[in-house]
């Protein structure tokens, strides 16, 4: 699909409801990609999340060293791609071949892409202070693109052991909130 | 609503797919609610949560100093609840009366559960050293509740300036992830 540039200032509207991301590294010219629920939100702009990456994942080690990464959004029509991605290891798997995933070049990263996302948000490492007790990265978004065609994304949220529940309607309130 | 304990090994799928949450403390006798969006799963069991609360808001106060709080699960008839106490702040506002929330005895911390809220878990703080740079607070679970009537709750998900994602279906795939 077509993505835009968007704003680092409306990250945070992606990534606060909670969406299963597809995140990819790329060490010594190899990407990998691997499924991924635990992150937050840290600071508005530059937008910083916060992201725990097992070191039982073969994507930690890319992380730590290469310090760079995508987080790309997927919705349900991924959720095989997601599930597969999440239940094998780069270790042993092209899992861009295995799950029909197209890595595309990043901007500013290595780390590529996924054509089929709906918005990729490319990563650098900020902070590795707490990887040792937490595996908790600190991840500033240099360079996010979306697809403007994309209105209400139904977005992947996991509730545990292969359960996901699909974004639903959108409701609007008034609010002096950010 | 009649809640039930939930194992806290099963915490994780309450805040993995990136619900509102509404978190109270309390503070020299008097209880206070706050809407929040920024917080992750940092461990499965005993249940880690990593939140940031702002110095900004009236609640970091009483959640450095008693650390204590809960996390409480709103669905969606409660969204002008949850957008009221995002708007307004309890150092003026009696929250609870303003927004018609019900504070109930949590059991092993002094912050209140809210009764409307299909779930609650109460936490203790359990590292603050990422305060200082972040407002990013580290939770343990100690004890958590379920209304176990509800199966698919329809749980808010912030897409920034008073629009939500409302928990759409569930579906399951054949993993072997937790």
């Amino acid at each position: 699909m077509k993505k835009k540039s968007l704003p680092l200032g409306k990250v945070y509207g992606l990534l606060e409801p909670g969406p299963v991301v597809l995140l990819t590294t790329s060490r010594k010219g190899r990407p990998n990609v691997m499924a991924m629920s635990w992150h937050t939100m840290l600071e508005f702009e530059p937008p910083l999340v916060g992201c725990v990456v097992s070191g039982r994942d073969y994507s930690f080690a890319a992380l730590k060293t290469t310090r760079e990464c995508v987080m790309n959004i997927p919705t349900v029509e991924l959720a095989e791609a997601v599930v597969g991605c999440g239940n094998s290891s780069g270790d042993d798997t092209d899992k861009f071949a295995a799950f029909g995933l197209t890595p595309e070049p990043a901007a500013c990263v290595a780390a590529p892409l996924i054509a089929e996302c709906y918005a990729s948000l490319e990563c650098r490492v900020v902070d590795t202070r707490m990887v040792n007790r937490y595996n908790f990265f600190v991840l500033e978004v240099v360079k996010a693109w979306i697809d403007p065609a994309r209105k209400d994304p139904r977005t992947l949220h996991h509730r545990g052991r292969g359960a996901f529940m699909v974004a639903g309607e959108s409701i609007r309130l008034k609010s002096r909130m950010k």
